[in-house]
């Protein structure tokens, strides 16, 4: 099973994609970042998300995608640009697949190290020795959608409670 | 040039598309509204949305598209949900013309009326005398999403004061 993991963002959306079979190891077959540029329209900067995704899904052709949960804590105009990235980010993903999971990131800690209170290094940590790779992926937005994609691959046993409805 | 007017939302899009040539009067070319159901998956929800937008804009192909600016005093929940509709109408439209603009409230009343502080009744009045229409087209979306049209129609003398960035 080929599972997307996704960060959304504006400025940076973050992606990994491994291959999971269940009882084996997971394999990485690729991450990194969409980048936005600040004081560029808002228009392209969500058709750059949008093409990001589609490009992903086209190459990878995964069978389920995972995305983190928005939470906000900041000013309401940092949350509503980036509650417009991300539907564009869901949209364009829903085009290749209606296997669209969403992870709070206390799921993602609880998922991928064990327990929810573990901090970021913890993550990132077991994250790189459950997928074999010598070195941490960054920026940590790429880190952070690999875990996403773990932490779905460990939920497969009950993943229809995180589907995105 | 025709316009198209939207006013955004996640389970009522209204849209109006004019065909304004300066100096002269405005044709109606359509009007209506895209309706996502309550309780269907948000994905599905944002697909139709931006279905909506690209039928709209291969049917009237718009020299422009004018939308209404979000404003949000509820709970932040449903701003979200707003903020990732309009964020998909944004990036669809965008794949058909750069010319994208956005107008508050107020300036639509102030364009279309001739004040800012027109209350619903007054907008429609003049909307529609100023379409020739015999009544006030329905639902409310639809009558504002005109309104929205006719206020970039009115604009033009400094449109790029309102362009999206």
């Amino acid at each position: 099973m080929i599972i997307l993991g996704m960060d959304p963002g504006l400025a940076i959306l973050g992606y990994g994609v491994i291959d999971y079979q269940k009882g084996s190891q997971y394999t990485v077959l690729d991450y990194g970042c969409v980048f936005t540029k600040a004081h560029t329209p808002m228009p392209d900067r969500l058709m750059k998300l949008a093409d990001g995704v589609e490009a992903l899904c086209r190459k990878f052709q995964p069978d389920a995608i995972a995305m983190e949960e928005l939470f906000f804590n900041k000013n309401v105009t940092t949350a509503i640009a980036v509650a417009q990235a991300r539907g564009v980010i869901l949209q364009q993903a829903a085009r290749y697949t209606n296997e669209l999971f969403e992870y709070t990131p206390l799921q993602v800690k609880q998922a991928v190290v064990g327990y929810g209170r573990a901090d970021k290094h913890q993550v990132q940590e077991m994250m790189r020795l459950q997928l074999r790779l010598t070195e941490i992926p960054q920026p940590d937005d790429a880190a952070d959608a690999l875990a996403i994609a773990i932490c779905h691959a460990n939920s497969s046993e009950m993943p229809q409670s995180f589907r995105i409805e």
